[in-house]
């Protein structure tokens, strides 16, 4: 008991599940600062020293929005990617429900994160028509389940850019050429529905996201995934994409966030996202040399495995396994007191007491979804962290399923 | 020019627009650091490290609800103080429209904060019935006329607790015991409508805030006016009051507020509150001595003023005054200029674009509602910042007006 509570207390374990969250970077604490103290201005305020911080929230927009080839008034700071997506999906289905005058229809693959899928009840109870869009054996978008569920009421598609839980790289450039020819067919203009939402949280750290390259309406990003402080995030939405706001007061955030402006979340999120964008080529090298050394590691101990998710489409900081027979939320826990952190099914599906994954039900590997393990990169991960990791996976692997 | 530059870049004004927004205490700053970096984690995760995260989360949520006489259950973390207003408002509003089954009735004071009274249009367009309670020329919510309004259909009454334009002091109590009346005399039971909202962002650094001492429901805090970070706030809302969510996602805050928690964020409102709690009854004495000061050398100097609000009961950092034909826009960049912040009208009024002072209005002097001046206390703030602003502003007073 002695020896568990001072484990409790002092020890650090080796971390490998930064898909669940990140720390927030020296460099982010370090701009931050000033904005927590002496800049502390409400930026609503009309003298020198308060405009001074309104000022510099405009240049931090400023550089935002050239990261994802939009505007300034395009880029709206939100409280976190929970609230982002929500912003993003419900503000347009609450502003159809009482301006587009027939009954809307929106459409979500099913292995969107909890912070989209969870809209979805609420949306119904608003009458909006849902369908959901398949994915293959890989987790990728089966864009012709698409194409046949698209009606002439659908005023969204949205689309995780990278699952959480497994790691596939989503289709979303096939999703927007869809969409632009079905707008074309319909001679509809591009500034009207249906609109693309992605969620980029899990893709931002190695891929591209801009918005043109994309062919998206909507992007959301949550700050507590790429090294920014929790409970910061981004919608970057094309000006012609409306939404009603989910928080009403000051109007700030062009009337769609209102709130005093937490200068210092926004300066540590264009501090991160400076910093996402400087390192995201070396980055993705470092994550690639991380899996393959952890695949070819575990193909050393001669465990049976599967890997779930997308070979040749995938981000290379998320790997997830299939360990067949194994009890997975049993394997994290002796993972843990071995020393590495890694996760069964993800923190917010565990939040909402899932009991199983949905995604890798969804990819049609029931027999996984109680038997996977997601081990994750960060910045800070060494080969050597990994090593342990693969080491220690194969002591539980054992522990569990006898000798392999 | 170049010197106009310099100021820009330079220059610290004397500040006496603490009621807009606080900066972060170093107490807080400090308490905070931890959760950014190395204590990063997930509190969903099941491994120890995330766990503790959890658990840390979960004494400072104890700590809070015992300071409001509350419960943990029903202290919720949000991301600010117009969240919770909009989460007690929007949230109740939603839950009623779909399981009351009558068309529901809400009243607000006519000097609620834009936080609360921006929710109204959008009240209306869920058919839900309003009334505005009227206040009087102190600025003090009128009761009788509360009473006359009140309806069987009434499901919620939101006052602040204290106007962040004046400072006057809401009779909250006398609202809440006449609401207990009226229950007892239909036989509702406590646990039913209507229930009390309050937003005490303007309260708490120096009024008493226990949850059964008031008699409401629910309570909400800001903490970017109590020397928090910006976008971190409390709703405290008795289990009773069913709410729906704002945000849905991962489930976190009792399904309330999805989102990873922002522990950096909690960790630091919980170290504001408790200095607040320390140090109310010192503040309290500081504030009265800085008012005192302030309007001893206002009256020394000659100019004709009236004080807006309740002298019999009202906050001592605020001081909301009128001096008749001054141009109250102007004479804040004046002040400006001079070395002193202060506001014409409430930050957030501003970011809304309002061309003058509703709360003025509805007090029934809107010959001030252009020509009065805010000047707030913070905790730093020292006599002779008071004497200065007083100094300074009977020369803006003589550069507008004439000698006086």
């Amino acid at each position: 008991m002695k020896s568990f509570l001072n484990n409790f207390i002092n020890r650090r374990n080796i971390h490998l599940d930064y898909a669940s969250t990140t720390p927030v970077a020296p460099e982010v604490v370090r701009a931050m600062q000033p904005y927590l103290t002496e800049r502390f201005y409400n930026p609503s305020s009309s003298y020198m020293d308060a405009q001074k911080v309104k000022k510099e929230i405009r240049i931090h927009r400023v550089e935002i929005a050239r990261m994802f080839q939009s505007k300034e008034s395009e880029v709206i700071f939100t409280q976190g990617g929970t609230e982002s997506n929500n912003l993003a999906i419900l503000g347009l289905a609450r502003h159809a429900v009482e301006h587009f005058g027939f009954k809307p229809h929106m459409m979500f693959s099913e292995i969107e994160h909890p912070a989209v899928s969870e809209c979805i009840p609420v949306l119904k109870k608003m009458g909006i028509d849902i369908d959901i869009i398949r994915v293959n054996e890989k987790g990728v978008l089966d864009t012709q389940d698409l194409e046949k569920k698209l009606t002439e009421r659908t005023i969204l598609i949205s689309v995780i850019m990278v699952s959480n839980e497994i790691g596939a790289i989503q289709p979303i450039h096939k999703v927007s050429s869809l969409i632009k020819r079905y707008k074309n067919k319909l001679q509809r203009p591009f500034t009207q529905y249906p609109f693309i939402h992605t969620d980029a949280s899990q893709a931002i750290l190695t891929e591209d996201v801009g918005m043109s390259k994309l062919g998206v309406d909507m992007i959301s990003v949550d700050g507590s995934k790429i090294y920014a402080p929790k409970m910061t995030g981004l919608l970057i939405r094309k000006q012609y994409v409306p939404l009603e706001p989910l928080v009403y007061g000051g109007g700030q955030e062009f009337g769609l966030r209102s709130g005093t402006e937490n200068a210092a979340g926004i300066v540590g999120l264009s501090a991160a996202l400076s910093l996402v964008r400087t390192f995201k080529e070396k980055d993705r090298k470092r994550f690639e040399k991380l899996r393959s050394t952890f695949l070819d590691e575990l193909s050393k101990t001669g465990i049976t495995y599967e890997l779930n998710g997308n070979d040749n489409a995938h981000v290379p900081h998320i790997i997830n396994i299939c360990i067949p027979r194994l009890n997975s939320d049993f394997a994290v826990i002796q993972l843990d007191e071995l020393g590495v952190n890694c996760s069964a099914m993800t923190a917010c599906a565990s939040a909402k007491g899932m009991p199983k994954s949905q995604v890798l039900e969804a990819i049609g590997k029931p027999e996984c979804a109680a038997s996977s393990l997601r081990f994750s990169f960060g910045r800070t991960t060494t080969v050597s962290d990994v090593r342990k990791g693969v080491r220690v996976l194969a002591k539980v692997v054992t522990k569990q399923l006898g000798n392999v």
